[in-house]
């Protein structure tokens, strides 16, 4: 459509406001963000300070507030209809001729809700897509942990799998990040003590940020974790 | 030891200057930066526009320049031999007082170079990594796919494996991203054709550059892909 605005899918980065990249700081205009209704969204928390006075802000704020197996018809059914709804309110901004920025934590099309809205839009209008530094990379970054080298294979597996997958899984002994810890904590732990590899795993709570936290999963004395917490598994320890 | 400088791991992102951080643009000071004999550094072409004149530049170059199975115990000496020399050179510096900022492609502990200086000088000298985006993110972002969402599994696997374990991932039908593919590209085709996902594979060279190019793996004539090269293969097509 001639006229309409872009949309732009904008990768925060980890949480800390100095790992935005230069792109992303530019394409600070009017920004939509995804949080759960009542919670402020995390994504905006970071890019507070790169926020003009006067720009258009378009909260997304999903229907439902805890995690369910993405297997649930009932839920399906919800989420759809709330991204459907979502792309609506976007699109009566990009049909006025606005650019608006989907603010993504870590990098929009990573595990991120942007995707839904450019799966939906990106037949009617322009799109890019600005990649961001994602949660994990935060995470072993300030744990100092090289991840993977030479012929290496990373897995990323979400905390919300199955205990006797998540275990299959451990057992390849690759080096391997699990995403979504939240309630899914003593399973994993679990998981990883039966593959034997809880003594190779390092929790990182709010990574990049001010009050980040950080130790061996091993040490930590409860299961209690918010859902963005991230359990690194290290590899083999050979290097050159 | 004090008054000794720190060491810096930079991601400089996938390729994109605009793709810096904002925390590596700053981190310009004086700059180390890895390269194969005879080539520019593709980390220090990235940031040409952030160095300031007078900048100290200590270019680390390695001995060999062919890729060699790590398993070769003659690569394995020659290539510990290069990393022990270059924390030597990098640690002269640090001695002196100077900061160093070890530019890295995409992100320092993600099969980077920056991670055997790491390991090495940890103990003796002050350190930070930045994380960066990595040539992955860069990859798909360019290409608006969405790699992984709700209970996805990422592999993440050099294209240096052999055959039949490169089919054996392949299998598992997870969202996957070959990296180092150069001159193993006609056997990573060979395995995605036994594994049936060769029309969910699309091959991205240079993302995020100007000169990036684009296309499904099925339509590319030739076997021929620079080492940076990253074949990005679909999972499941559902999306809410």
């Amino acid at each position: 459509m001639s006229g309409s605005g872009r949309l732009i899918g904008v990768g925060v980065g980890p949480g800390d406001p100095d790992l935005l990249t230069l792109k992303a700081v530019r394409a600070m205009q009017n920004v939509a963000h995804f949080a759960k209704a009542g919670n402020a969204s995390n994504a905006r928390a970071t890019v507070r300070q790169f926020l003009r006075p006067g720009v258009t802000e378009l909260p997304l704020l999903y229907p439902i507030t805890t995690e369910r197996p993405a297997t649930d018809p009932e839920y399906r059914s919800a989420i759809q209809g709330f991204f459907d709804e979502a792309a609506t309110a976007v699109a009566a901004h990009l049909d006025a001729g606005r650019t608006v920025a989907v603010l993504s934590e870590g990098d929009p099309l990573f595990f991120g809700s942007y995707m839904h809205l450019h799966v939906r839009l990106m037949k009617r209008y322009p799109t890019d897509v600005i990649p961001g530094v994602t949660g994990m990379s935060g995470c072993w970054s300030t744990a100092g942990l090289p991840i993977v080298q030479g012929d290496d294979v990373l897995t990323v597996l979400p905390g919300t799998l199955n205990e006797a997958e998540l275990i299959r899984r451990f057992r390849e002994n690759d080096p391997t990040v699990v995403m979504k810890i939240g309630r899914n904590l003593s399973k994993v732990r679990r998981a990883l003590l039966a593959s034997d590899r809880l003594d190779k795993a390092t929790y990182v709570e709010r990574g990049t940020m001010d009050d980040e936290q950080l130790m061996p999963l091993a040490e930590k004395p409860d299961d209690s974790a918010p859902y963005f917490a991230i359990v690194l598994v290290a590899g083999r320890a050979w290097h050159p």
